[in-house]
């Protein structure tokens, strides 16, 4: 069997929902909404199951949602990309990221990556035979030590791949970083695979930035959308990668060999997800602020080391300061056990023995009562 | 850029599809049916939807679909399968290849593939570092070559992958046939990746029989399953493999990095439709059964000469009585922009250049109309 596989473990966001059912415990670990999307999306999605739209879709997208992925493109950033040719849908972001990379990176080519990292990076590059280069951001304030990037570029860097709004550290990145990254892109002559499923959730002002949108970059970067985090449908497993028509044919031929097409009459309910008023993502980052603000409140009333979350779903939290003697494993462990409330080890986002074992990273993507019963079972707990 | 993506092209079922629609032509190409699934699945599925069961499921698959998987296992070929660890969920069969392919395959390990054969075992096995072994079968009657297959396997041979009901030939494999094979992948110490998916769709008492029914195989098999084609909606894109626990971990590790999840309204459709009775799956075998006697005594009809079909969508005509002067690439072209009815020349089902090209494949899951009006069109420019 394959030992790269064979060596990796089942993604922590799996074992940790399973333990919570297992310990009837409140679960703010894996990151989905315990709320329903928009109802028009929804009730798109179902009418066309019932209008026979349940064949082969075209292998790169239903036209009218690779309209939709161009218009919003233009209308939040100023993007401008052909739907027909510079757009493909997929079977979800994850889908999207293990696509965008095997578009790319060839056997010993060099792959960019920005720890803490979300969990599928890695094995992915590695399973495509070519080499990670591991940059690390530190806590608490996770900024982007520059001379560590520039160092990890070299003649054999083919990508960079990583996440803004960024999980599970909440950080948004910077135009300045940007601009450093853009930079390295650039004179590395390689291209940057931009994870941006957060990119409406942002608070207190932050904006998502594309790369893409920096000088010269428009033809290097492959940026990925996800429906499933821009309207609260995490099961529906839709996501879109723009990107210039030079990179958008190995895409689409990765795609064809990984899934070939996704659910018509998903598609069609992001689309008309995508063509929404700009109130409803305006809303939509103002209530998960709402809900950041009552968790990081509640966490930090309980004694947890509350770090600054500007994005995403996520809160990391430093649980020193509660006196839990143990690692991220162990208090996550014993959290869902006697506290019942699951949170996830921040270690899992690592790839090596020497991460920093003292984060526990909760999702405040639930309802209000949801997130006060978990706190007031915490607060029993401590 | 990736070398191989680059020299893919873009599958032969998409190019033609685009044909099809530039030149109005009935599309007797790609295998979708024309008509709609059983409606109970449908509404399943549309309910699923409005009843909030939008968010992530378990990587693996819905508990519910999975035991369906199981049960449809025991009922129709005696199999066990535990729905908890045995079975895994994919985003349609091409993913579930794919996670197959990656879940045992090593760079450097030999995989057997048997032309023709489906467009993606090629590159993905490629893409992995893995060495393809090609074996031919020979037109028109498509017997499995014994001594080339033996002489396929050697010490370093990590897997077999191959289609019975087999697109684009229609043949089914031979209880013999999978004997020999169990005995060559016994012997050879590997597994088999069995693309299972037209199983349903077997005609003249034609019985499929998956290969992990053999003794010995139940180890070391991945038998592959679609709802795609065993419900008639194509576009749902769900799958599920059923394999031994000691190989189920690999597996889902490789779907974890590929899709992660499978929409859950389309999973609990599925389940419905794996426990539907047995005149369904009867039912559909006849209905396809007719529809490829219509189409095939039209076809002879025309002059073309007819190969036997025993299962699948699918029928292959030698098209050299009809006096057509080019291949089978120039064939498939003029009959779309000429005759306006679209098929797909079977050299796309072969590596290299040396293939018979004098064949092309028809698709007959369409209404009998459609049928009709297609081989009136090819009449009148025959
Ligand atoms: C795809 S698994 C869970 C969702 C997620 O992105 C997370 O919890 O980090
Ligand atoms: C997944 S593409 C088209 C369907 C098919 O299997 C075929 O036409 O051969």
């Amino acid at each position: 069997q394959n030992d790269l596989l064979s060596a990796t473990g089942t993604t922590i966001f799996t074992v940790m929902s399973a333990l919570a059912v297992q310990h009837d415990a409140i679960n703010l670990g894996q990151g989905f909404p315990d709320y329903e999307g928009p109802a028009d999306v929804v009730e798109a999605a179902a009418a066309a199951l019932k209008d026979n739209r349940n064949q082969y879709p075209p292998m790169t997208g239903l036209p009218e949602l690779r309209q939709a992925v161009s218009s919003h493109n233009r209308r939040f950033y100023g993007i401008e990309a052909d739907p027909n040719g510079e757009v493909i849908v997929t079977s979800g972001a994850t889908e999207a990221i293990t696509a965008c990379l095997m578009a790319v990176l060839n056997p010993g080519d060099e792959c960019v990556l920005i720890e803490p990292l979300y969990d599928t990076y890695l094995p992915v590059v590695k399973l495509l035979g070519a080499i990670p280069r591991l940059v690390r951001l530190s806590p608490p304030n996770w900024a982007l030590p520059r001379a560590e990037l520039a160092a990890a570029f070299g003649p054999k860097t083919k990508a960079i791949l990583f996440n803004s709004p960024m999980n599970p550290t909440g950080k948004v990145f910077t135009a300045a970083e940007l601009a450093f990254i853009a930079d390295l892109v650039a004179k590395h002559d390689c291209y940057a695979i931009c994870d941006e499923v957060y990119e409406h959730l942002t608070f207190d002002g932050w904006k998502h930035i594309p790369l893409m949108t920096l000088p010269g970059m428009r033809e290097r970067c492959m940026r990925i959308g996800s429906a499933g985090k821009t309207f609260s449908l995490t099961g529906w497993k839709v996501g879109y990668i723009t990107c210039d028509r030079s990179l958008a044919g190995n895409v689409a031929k990765a795609h064809q060999n990984l899934t070939f097409t996704t659910p018509p009459n998903l598609q069609r309910g992001v689309a008309v997800g995508l063509m929404k008023e700009d109130s409803y993502f305006a809303g939509l980052s103002a209530t998960l602020e709402a809900k950041r603000d009552r968790l990081a409140k509640g966490l930090a009333e309980l004694g947890f080391g509350v770090l600054p979350t500007q994005g995403s779903y996520f809160i990391t939290t430093d649980f020193r300061p509660l006196g839990f003697n143990g690692d991220d494993v162990a208090f996550c462990r014993a959290l869902t056990e006697e506290a019942k409330v699951t949170a996830i080890p921040v270690t899992a986002f690592y790839a090596s023995e020497d991460a920093p074992g003292h984060y526990a990273r909760f999702a405040f993507c639930k309802g209000d009562a949801i997130i006060d019963a978990a706190l007031e079972r915490m607060r029993i707990w401590v």
